[in-house]
């Protein structure tokens, strides 16, 4: 009776189908499935992480497997990377825009939003010492 | 330049010491950084999981470390347990309402809310294939 890990991690976007194809082409993730407007899921490991239209799954019906949930606003999401070396370039080369960059004593991490605004983070292994 | 897993996963609660000792109590996590009223940090295997109260990240100030980040609503997150075994009973004690179970398949699911209205859900092995 642990609880072992966080196995989904969810975000709530505008455009699905327009988010997952931005999480693909700017961080490289694959999709695992595809299911707009409603939602995309990507594998991570051994995570999913979800992205979901808040207002498709506010008003889940009877047949929905899961009950309603939907979160309006910022929320705030920090991936894992080996190293941030190339990082920089490639979020500016993507015309995204560096908003902070914080050093952590172990490691150092880069901030960005995506396109609905939710506040993304790339932290460098040794930040945390759980990883 | 891979991005290797989610690091953190945050949700936003109303009263962030209050949620954060159900969290210790009905899940079992422990507190890995206690700043209440802003947040709770816990630490799971090699993640986070971090409660954050929105109306003390959503104007954080020029000393912050973070940008401003803040959701408001029911968010949804999964997390990994070996088997679902005694967690009906655990949370039925604890007077919590089971508002969901699903069978994915591979695995089943019991879905339940915390005091702030998130929806989570306690997910066995083998109902996703990462894990």
């Amino acid at each position: 009776m642990t609880i072992e890990r966080v196995l989904e991690t969810c975000l709530y976007v505008d455009d699905v189908e327009a988010a997952a194809t931005w999480y693909e082409d700017v961080l490289g993730l694959e999709r695992y499935a595809s299911s707009p407007p409603r939602h995309v899921f990507f594998a991570l490991a051994d995570q999913m992480l979800l992205l979901f239209d808040a207002d498709e799954t506010d008003d889940a019906g009877p047949d929905d497997k899961a009950p309603p949930h939907g979160a309006r606003g910022p929320q705030h999401v920090a991936f894992a990377v080996g190293s941030l070396d190339g990082w920089r370039s490639k979020l500016e080369e993507a015309g995204i825009e560096i908003t902070a960059e914080s050093d952590w004593g172990g490691g150092s991490s880069l901030y960005f939003e995506d396109p609905s605004g939710n506040v993304l983070e790339l932290m460098e292994k040794g930040a945390w010492p759980v990883w």
